[in-house]
């Protein structure tokens, strides 16, 4: 009995809360909202340490964290959401963790895309971006399965960095757009295999590689660039998040660890955006 | 007889604010200190807004905040200093606005290079670093000829970032990149002009650009990568400035406009550097 009225108390509390934060963000609305948030979660391990849990449990209550994020920034009509997960420098990490970490994230993945999960409840679309060769056999295939198990959500999109820099991921686009101005240059010399150097390749402006082609070939092509990255935990670094896409994009650093982020650390993001909106407006057009 | 008083005074001032800085700098310099900082001169037009002041006054006080910068970060031995002078998207500012700010930089840059400016008496290297061709040729003049006529100081390099964007740094780079690449491939092929596309060059690995061929070719490889990169007015953006270089590096956004900025915003950014510098340190390593 005390079973059935707790979970009922349990019930009434969320709703109450659901209805709250659903006033806020009406409110909220009547501002411009950002398209594409980005965050980076820094702390798992730290709170797992603060609260003298097991190791990965820090990384389970990230989980939960990230799940609540994405369903407050669905809400509140965010089309784009970006998360940086796993850094190609963590693979440097003891090797321990790092494979109980690439456990964790091949059966998060697997919640994540099942029927009833979240992200297929609110139509949610998602990729992973990164060298998904660095990743082992089961977790590249989840994510696979993953991205092609929700290719036909369209609500919002969530981006899931794994295997991931920044440096890479420009050099990877450089290296495709080399690939593509071959392809372009041998087409134009009538498929042949032998070219012709100076007259046709290296002093034409048009096969000069430039900010558009690299663009094109970035993993987070799929999105616009992000209004806003989030790192928890204080540090304000972007330890090679979307450096390329960050050029004109608002950075917070609130002092919570990942696991502690909270609605409210959301609202105040948005209320400062908003105070800046039309500011930055006018350099992104300025760019 | 009150102007010698006056003269004396202020003298008397200078020297003992010398002083209480030296003993400020020599506690600083028993923890480390930071190689390399960056600073995004931000609040310009808004301090001459708020003091009322006339056009281009705003960036008169910004210059000599530059100098006092300088001046500080020279005696706590920081050996490079790099600043966001006047970015590629700032020529779509209004046309007078632009030729103004040119002459002054033109005017400042004369100012800086002068046998007893403070960057000849402290053995200051200039680099002009930025698609220099965008700018005036009375500018770029001034900028080859300070970069000339201080070659030869090498107690500290100062970094001026003009018609400059992250962006635009990173694809020159990479235009670098490949007509290095075309010019290793021709050298392979007996110097000659005619090249076969299949076997030479699409596939194989060493033909393809690199993270180590696009750090080679970019502006500022002059420098390490910032340690600290400082952006006054509040605003926590990075505008593209140094994305590339910024991977790693601690991002401060002081709410002091540029011209506003001082010692004690510099003492409070060297010690939280120090606070977090081991942990910093671990994160480049892995890096």
């Amino acid at each position: 009995m005390v079973g059935v009225n707790g979970n009922k108390v349990g019930h009434l509390f969320e709703n109450i809360s659901s209805f709250v934060r659903q006033c806020i963000f009406s409110v909220l609305n009547v501002g411009p909202v950002p398209s594409h948030i980005a965050f980076i979660m820094d702390g798992n391990r730290r709170y797992s340490k603060k609260q003298n849990l097991i190791d990965g449990n820090g990384h389970r209550a990230g989980f939960s964290a990230l799940i609540n994020m994405l369903k407050y920034c669905y809400e509140l009509g965010v089309k784009y959401i970006t998360v940086y997960a796993f850094s190609i420098d963590n693979f440097k990490r003891r090797p321990e963790e790092v494979v109980s970490l690439m456990k964790l994230m091949q059966e998060k993945i697997d919640e994540l895309t099942k029927e009833e999960s979240i992200v297929n409840r609110l139509g949610i679309r998602i990729y992973f971006q990164g060298n998904l060769k660095l990743l082992s056999d089961h977790v590249r295939s989840a994510a696979e399965r993953a991205m092609v198990k929700t290719s036909g959500n369209s609500k919002a999109i969530l981006s899931i960095c794994v295997a991931y820099t920044s440096t890479d991921e420009i050099v990877h686009a450089v290296q495709e757009s080399c690939e593509e101005k071959w392809d372009e240059i041998r087409k134009n010399n009538d498929g042949g295999n032998l070219i012709r150097l100076e007259e046709n390749v290296k002093d034409k402006d048009e096969h000069r590689i430039g900010v558009t082609n690299v663009d094109r070939h970035m993993y987070m092509s799929v999105c616009p660039d992000p209004d806003i990255i989030i790192r928890t935990s204080g540090a304000a670094r972007l330890s090679n998040f979307l450096l390329w896409q960050s050029a004109h994009c608002l950075l917070y650093s609130p002092a919570a660890l990942w696991p502690e982020i909270g609605l409210r650390h959301l609202i105040w993001v948005i209320l400062d955006f908003q105070r800046n909106y039309l500011y930055l407006k006018e350099k992104k057009k300025q760019s």
